[in-house]
């Protein structure tokens, strides 16, 4: 059903490897609807970013010249346009100043730039940057440790308004390549889609997995054996492999944290619960965001910038 | 080809998950050939464990009643008969005592037991007590360190003649896994297969995993921020990787020798070559023994004690 967005001031677009959301919105921040869709990156390169971008703005009821500004993977390489890019060290406003304009057929569209962290410890992100700049005008934090679990978590540390390091840890994908492809599968079955904070076997695995994160290579196959030693139940199973890289991945990132630094966890649902518990235990009790909010606010002051002006 | 084995005194088997394999012995240690196959659990299941076994005796050319000592999965429960395991602490020769006795249609066939660790630190091994009761034999060592790579390390605490305690890493099934199904494949592509310990980037994985083993789920993005951002080639990032998992499984075990022990590596070709740089970049310069040789030196042990009788 086509909704009549044609008050849209722009449209605030999260393009990801493997899906794309789209909020119409006014200058004042006010969203007007949502779109979320599976066409990632692959859906872009087979039939044309442009296309599909304006698919699903005729689908909002977008119409005429209303501009866009993206965020994600459509920046990079393989995406619509490469958008290079910015180096850490840097102020989060560099992202809004090196955005690009792919071929759009003469619509307005900008992409931000991810960051990068060259030297010893490389490291990328794509997205998270515009969260990064819209938690800052929500919160007014411009010091902090920022948490952003996912499939591939990203631990950032602001100073100053601006990206001092990042550091990427992969606790999503493990987890489900662990719980589904390796020896683990035959302890936790078809259970590793709903642990929650409460189960006492994630706790267990939040205190091993906190208490020394260098063991948990071999925590992992504790798994194993305590299944096949204690009859350990498959939700269990699947909460205490949850537990153990959360924890590992917090304690891990823990002691990057500066001594007057916040602690923010950009999360909801299931999975603020779950690192919520984990950082408490970590003594880092955090202030939760919605990254849905934060990555909208941040794109909002894209299009300020670029075509609306000044604040609302 | 039938070879002629009817003059083995027994027949010594390690029979897995996946493979098994076989010797024909005299009781003085000799060894009359060798038969590897791809028969293992699942095959064993399915077309039954007796058979399977008088079809490769036939082959070998063992006539007769020749007795045969077999270690491994098959003790499992999914295996030909349960072999319950020995629980640590406990001195390698309860492994003898408590071998079992399958249905073998009236050939004389004994199962050694694995091992079992509860508690705090739950664990389990089938195969590896018996290269353990091999190396002790033939080391003449009681007190050592062992460190038996592959799919699933086992990193084994030996004092006086018992084991003390030991933890499995799943360190060669998580290198497979991350470098075929994670987004490091990505970077990777088919290069998994070779890596050497000579390589300028294994070196450099190992020194990252075994400076900080806490770090190393973050250090596997990483890899794929180095292919991204410095156009790391596959055949280091697959280094890399090996290094940094290696590194941190070499780390995290490392604190658990004890001053006066010796460390021993059970492992031969390119994966003694992998370990050994990284045990020796530990500061654990090893003792290197054949995994084979000292399996078979353990079934040899088991076989005098239950058919021949003292020593050779």
């Amino acid at each position: 059903m086509v909704q009549g967005n044609d008050s849209a001031d722009f449209v605030a677009v999260d393009w990801g490897t493997s899906r794309m959301r789209l909020w119409p919105m006014r200058r004042d921040g006010s969203v007007l609807g949502e779109r979320r869709a599976d066409d990632g990156l692959e859906a872009g390169r087979q039939r044309g970013f442009s296309a599909i971008l304006e698919n699903h703005l005729a689908e909002l009821g977008v119409t005429g010249e209303t501009p866009v500004v993206v965020c994600g993977m459509a920046g990079s390489r393989q995406g619509w346009k490469e958008a290079a890019y910015v180096e850490v060290p840097a102020p989060l406003e560099k992202v809004l100043a090196d955005s690009v304009a792919p071929d759009a057929g003469g619509r307005a569209v900008r992409i931000l730039p991810g960051m990068a962290q060259r030297g010893d410890a490389p490291d990328v992100m794509r997205g998270e940057e515009t969260q990064l700049l819209g938690l800052v005008l929500k919160t007014g934090l411009s010091d902090a440790l920022v948490a952003m679990p996912g499939t591939h978590s990203k631990w950032v540390t602001l100073s100053g308004g601006a990206v001092a390091g990042f550091s990427t840890v992969m606790t999503g994908e493990l987890f489900q390549l662990l719980a589904e492809h390796s020896i683990l599968r035959h302890s936790i079955g078809d259970a590793a889609g709903g642990v929650e904070a409460g189960q006492p076997a994630f706790s267990a695995g939040l205190e091993a997995g906190l208490r020394n994160p260098a063991g948990v290579l071999q925590g992992l196959f504790g798994i194993r054996a305590a299944s096949l030693l204690e009859g350990l139940p498959p939700g269990d199973a699947a909460a205490c492999l949850s537990g153990l890289l959360i924890g590992a991945e917090i304690g891990a990132a823990a002691g990057s944290k500066a001594g007057n630094a916040a602690t923010i966890l950009v999360a909801s649902g299931r999975m603020e619960r779950l690192y919520r518990a984990g950082m408490v235990l970590a003594g880092l009790t955090p202030l939760t965001v919605d990254a849905d909010e934060v990555v909208r606010m941040g794109l909002l002051a894209a299009a300020r910038g670029l075509w609306l002006g000044g604040e609302a």
